[in-house]
């Protein structure tokens, strides 16, 4: 199958390429280093050193005798995108977004940023499609952030309203807690307009916060590591945790800790997208699934991580600060997430042991970490 | 009252602009001229030549006495944007969109085009008065095709839906049938974070098609007539039939004719808005308002016109053609609409009156009506 990956150099990207990779089908990606170039401006640090995308294919290559096509661009460029597309791939992976929710609320210039890349990437991908390839395949990332907090239970994508004796479905309201996650909703809408008058095939996987470092691929050669960070801005939470862990740097939770969300680990991430790549959305058809495989809240996030922490030697400190953001920190939280797994999704929870094997990295890097970078507090 | 209007070059910018300085108040246009010059772009015509932005405020000055600012300049500019709040507006009207649905869907170049500018207005707009002006209102138009032609009651805004036993309020489920229209969803999703997390307080007009040439203000010269197209891509449908009708050019209703939306005057516009500038939304409230005075269907207008077009003397076909647009042909359309008339809004009704003044003026501008420009067939 050939695979067009963009934002292939990204936390999720790279991984995913090797995934497929892996299994023989045709990948090519295709990145900016716009997150890259991000953590430079912001100094952010990084766990480690990533080589670029080229030098991770090469090496790649060598370990496998599997090629990864890279092709470096800005697909803000309409005919850049559409350069993408003279060989139509059977299917386009989607992560070529500003990823980051504190990133975009430092300021107007940041949120400007956000809202231009990760609109102009959609609509240009969605508008390629419709013109030059119509029966390929998008996956896009959503996030959970779109649905927010809702008092309701929150189904996969889709509500059966009834109002004052009427029916009709909908998508699921969505209210979301940054202009990240509210440019993603925007993205839903747009994918929603296309694929009702375009006929377009999309399946987008509604995904909560990934933690995780270490795949199935990038053993083969610790070069082939994604790309980690640790700190407020580009770390999800329980990444940065362990390296707060790690480094005795108090665990901060925001607030009551009660936020709660759905989380899953990088590896099912790659099963998701893989699975629904092998079994493509229909023409016509926006497929969503809500991609976490359980729930936590940052309290017991908090917990697992000091528990797992202690065992192993580290001294770990839970300490509450005043919440930079605007959230519910007490909540109802009742997400569906069951389409993934009648996929055939095998979940990878979050055992002791995979956190044993976060901190034995992290551990291996102690040195690259920057205490500095960890908290700022962008506020929201 | 300090009143900022962003778009003030457009159809209905240029008309609010001269309404809020006839009673009084201290008036700022703002526009970069994106629609005369895409207007241009398109070589679309026009009913008639409309001076520049300072050419009118001259004359409307020379006429009344009251002065209108005017400032040329691209809002996508976030400083730009900015500098208009050093001396924060009381009310600020957000009309500066590309406000066509067909222009959005010419090609993937006028989608990017419609996309990026809309959101980056909106998002600059939120961020400066976040920063700079808190406590200043921002009105902002919105679109009742933001909601399409759903199967339920449209309500004003909201919507309280239960589930499995469980409640709670949400944004008015929306879907759109345009890409245009797509990013008014995406401003109201944009603004609706605004409003939760900084207490803005704004007040959304989901407007329908507006119909009209003059206005009260507009009588005392006929260079201060707003612009008026009768095109496919900027003319609404209503101006378009008349203009079609003087010309004898049969008037083109796509498909069965049963899509039904609600319209309002343009002297209804300029009340709405005067009255939500008058009575501001609290900070922290969206206050969304379904700005329509009654409801037709595309046949009920092409009737409307013919009968009246026929008591006048002119010989009005109407022709049914193949729907360029994806759109439902029959459907169910109930939108509520009671919020700007409590707030004291005297609906103009479409009488045969009011068309016949609209008849007159367009009779006296015939020798300008260009016939190859009516229709050219964009598809959606």
């Amino acid at each position: 199958m050939k695979v067009l990956i963009l934002g292939g150099d990204g936390y999720l990207g790279w991984p995913t390429a090797m995934y497929f990779s892996a299994r023989g089908h045709q990948v090519t990606v295709v990145d900016n280093y716009l997150r890259r170039n991000a953590c430079t401006e912001l100094d952010t640090g990084m766990l480690y050193p990533v080589p670029t995308l080229p030098r991770r294919a090469a090496i790649w290559e060598a370990r496998t005798g599997h090629k990864i096509d890279v092709i470096i661009g800005d697909l803000c460029e309409p005919e850049f995108m559409r350069s993408l597309f003279e060989q139509p791939p059977e299917v386009v992976i989607h992560y070529a977004e500003q990823p980051s929710a504190p990133y975009s609320l430092m300021d107007y210039r940041h949120a400007d940023q956000t809202i231009t890349n990760n609109l102009r990437v959609t609509n240009n991908l969605m508008w390629a499609v419709r013109d030059l390839a119509p029966q390929t395949h998008i996956i896009k990332l959503g996030t959970m952030g779109e649905y927010g907090t809702p008092n309701i239970d929150i189904e996969e994508g889709w509500l059966d309203i009834e109002h004052k004796g009427r029916k009709d479905r909908f998508l699921f309201p969505r209210q979301a807690g940054s202009i990240y996650h509210t440019s993603k909703i925007m993205d839903t809408d747009l994918l929603w307009f296309g694929v009702r008058t375009w006929n377009l095939r999309v399946t987008d996987l509604m995904q909560g916060p990934v933690y995780g470092i270490e795949t199935e691929e990038s053993r083969l050669d610790e070069r082939l590591r994604t790309l980690f960070n640790y700190d407020e801005i580009f770390g999800t939470i329980l990444n940065r945790f362990i390296v707060q862990a790690v480094v005795g740097y108090p665990l901060t939770v925001y607030g009551k800790g009660g936020q709660t969300r759905g989380y899953l680990n990088i590896r099912d991430t790659l099963q998701c997208v893989y699975h629904s790549a092998m079994k493509p959305a229909r023409p016509g058809e926006l497929r969503i699934f809500n991609q976490v495989m359980e729930t936590f809240s940052v309290n017991e996030l908090a917990e697992l991580t000091q528990s797992v922490g202690r065992e192993l030697g580290y001294e770990v400190v839970i300490q509450p600060i005043d919440n930079p953001r605007k959230e519910a920190e007490e909540h109802y939280y009742n997400p569906q997430y069951q389409g993934l797994l009648d996929m055939g999704v095998k979940p990878h929870y979050l055992t002791p042991e995979v956190m044993r094997e976060m901190f034995s990295v992290v551990e291996s890097c102690r040195d690259n970490i920057r205490e500095d970078v960890i908290f700022r507090g962008i506020r929201w």
